[in-house]
C-alpha cells in the first residue's frame, strides 16, 4: 500500500513548506514522515458555543487529547504554532461533522468556515513515534508503510459538557524488551500521549482482534511481541460520533497539521 | 506462611538498629520489611584474586549487579553504607561456598574469614518495591508474606574473567496499566536494577512457568496479570555456581545487609 505519490523534497523540509504545500494542492493524504523533527498535531475545530466544552474534555482527558494550542473564535491563525499558518488550507484533509456524523471530506475548508470557529490542536504519537525509530525501536506501521492501527475501547473518556465517548488508542506491536523502552521513551512525551495505556492484554480493554483494527490498517503483529496500546488523538473523533454536536471540522487521519515546533522541544527529561 | 518471628521494634527502626540485632543475633531469616526506607542489599565476598575478575563481571553487567559498596581487601567494615558496619556479623544469614557449592548457611562468618577478602554489596529490589508500594501498586509476594520468586533465565550474563552463569530474575505479577507504571518508576532507580528486563512472554526468557520459581516462593499470578521480570540480585550466586571459584561468602536469599544510606537517594529523577 502507497499511501501518497511521490512529493517534492521542497515541500517536506520543514513544517512551513508542508503547509504551503498542502494550501497550493501539492500534498494530499498522510502526512507521516514529513518534516522530520517537526510536531504534527490532531485538528478539531468547533464552534464557541461547544467549544468550552471540548476545552473542559480534553483537559479531563489529557492522555488522548493532550492540547498543543487553542485559536481564538473566529481566527484561522495560530501564530504559536506557525507565524503564516492557516487552518483553514494548510492540512492536507479535512473531514466536515454535522450531528455526529461525517459527512464531507475535503482538502480546503474555506467554503465552511464561520466567524465564531475555535481551533484545537492535539499532539500526535508522530512525534514520540520518531524517538522510538531514534532509538532503534522498530514501529511496524511505518516498515509496512501503512497508518497506524487504531480501535475504540471497553474504556469511557471522563465526560465533560456535552463530550463523552470511548477512548480511541493506537497500537504498536513490540518485543517485550523494545516495549519496556518504550515506556521510558514515552514517558519523556507527556504532551504527544505519553506512555502507554496498555500492554499485552487486549480483551481487557475491549479490543477483541489485534489485527482488526477500527480505524487505520491492520499490521502484522508476531507471536514474539504483545501489542502495546497508546491513547490516541482520534478520541475527539470518537467523541464527536457519541455526542453529536452539531457541526465540526477535523482532520482527516493520518493528514495531520504540521508546525513550526520541534519534537524535541517536548520531552520533559 | 510467617517469614520471621516477631521483632522488637527498636531492633527495625533503622540501618544501624538491624545490624546491631543481627551482631546480637536477635534477628534471623528475611530482612524484608525492616528498617523502612533504608537501602538492603545483596552481598558477595571472594578472595582477592578473585575479587578484579568479579568486579568486572558486575560492571559488565549492571543490571543485575550494580555495585552500592566494596571493601579493602581483609577489611570486613564499609564506612561508605554504614559507619560501624561489620560485615562479618551484621546480616541475619550467610552461605558459605566452596567450588561453586554452598556448604554451610551460618548468622557469623567470622571463623571464616580471611585478611584477603573483599566484599561487594549489590543493589537489592527492595529499595524500588518501597516506591512501587507508595505509588499505591499491590506487590504479590509481600500481600502474600513469601519471598519474591525468582527464575534462573536463558539469558546468558556477559562473561568477564572466571565469572560466567544465567541471568536471574524475580518476578512481580501486575495488571498491565501498574506494570506501565512500574516501568515508569523503577526506572528511577538505576542502581537498585532499574527498569523490568522482560514483560508479558516468559518462555521467551527461558521460564517456563511463573507458578514454578528457582529461588523464592510461588505466588499467585492471576489472569489479568502480566508477570514482569526485573534483574536480581542472586545473579551472582548463580555465577558461583556455573564458575566454582574455591571460595566465597554470600548473603543467604532474603537476609540482606541493611545499610545507613536512603532509597529516595537512589532515585534519579
Amino acid at each position: 500500500m502507497n499511501l501518497h505519490a511521490p512529493r517534492a523534497a521542497s515541500d517536506m523540509a520543514d513544517g512551513q513548506a508542508v503547509r504551503l504545500a498542502c494550501r497550493a494542492g501539492r500534498i494530499s493524504g498522510t502526512t507521516a514522515g514529513l518534516a522530520p523533527g517537526y510536531v504534527q498535531g490532531n485538528l478539531v475545530i468547533l464552534p464557541k458555543d461547544d467549544a468550552t466544552d471540548f476545552l473542559r474534555f480534553a483537559q479531563a482527558n489529557p492522555k488522548p487529547c493532550p492540547i498543543i494550542g487553542v485559536s481564538d473564535p473566529g481566527d484561522p491563525h495560530i501564530p504559536a504554532l506557525g507565524l503564516d499558518l492557516d487552518i483553514r488550507t494548510d492540512l492536507p484533509g479535512y473531514r466536515i461533522w454535522r450531528n455526529g456524523e461525517c459527512v464531507a471530506e475535503t482538502g480546503d475548508v474555506g467554503a465552511y468556515w464561520r466567524d465564531d470557529l475555535v481551533s484545537f490542536v492535539i499532539g500526535c504519537s508522530y512525534s514520540f513515534e520518531e524517538a522510538l525509530v531514534e532509538d532503534g525501536i522498530e514501529i511496524r506501521h511505518i516498515t509496512e508503510n501503512k497508518k497506524v492501527p487504531m480501535f475504540r475501547t471497553s474504556i469511557a473518556t471522563k465526560p465533560a459538557g456535552r463530550f463523552h465517548g470511548p477512548l480511541v488508542v493506537s497500537m504498536r506491536p513490540l518485543k517485550p524488551a523494545d516495549a519496556i523502552r518504550a515506556v521510558q521513551i514515552t514517558s519523556r512525551y507527556p504532551a504527544v500521549h505519553g506512555a502507554p495505556v496498555h500492554i499485552g492484554l487486549p480483551a481487557q480493554i475491549g479490543v477483541a482482534d489485534v489485527r482488526r483494527p477500527d480505524y487505520g490498517d491492520a499490521v502484522t503483529v508476531n507471536d514474539d511481541e504483545l501489542p502495546v496500546f497508546w491513547a490516541c488523538g482520534v478520541t475527539p473523533q470518537a467523541a464527536l460520533v457519541a455526542s453529536k454536536p452539531e457541526f465540526a471540522i477535523t482532520h482527516s487521519p493520518g493528514s495531520m497539521l504540521v508546525t513550526d515546533l520541534k519534537n524535541r522541544g517536548y520531552a520533559v527529561i
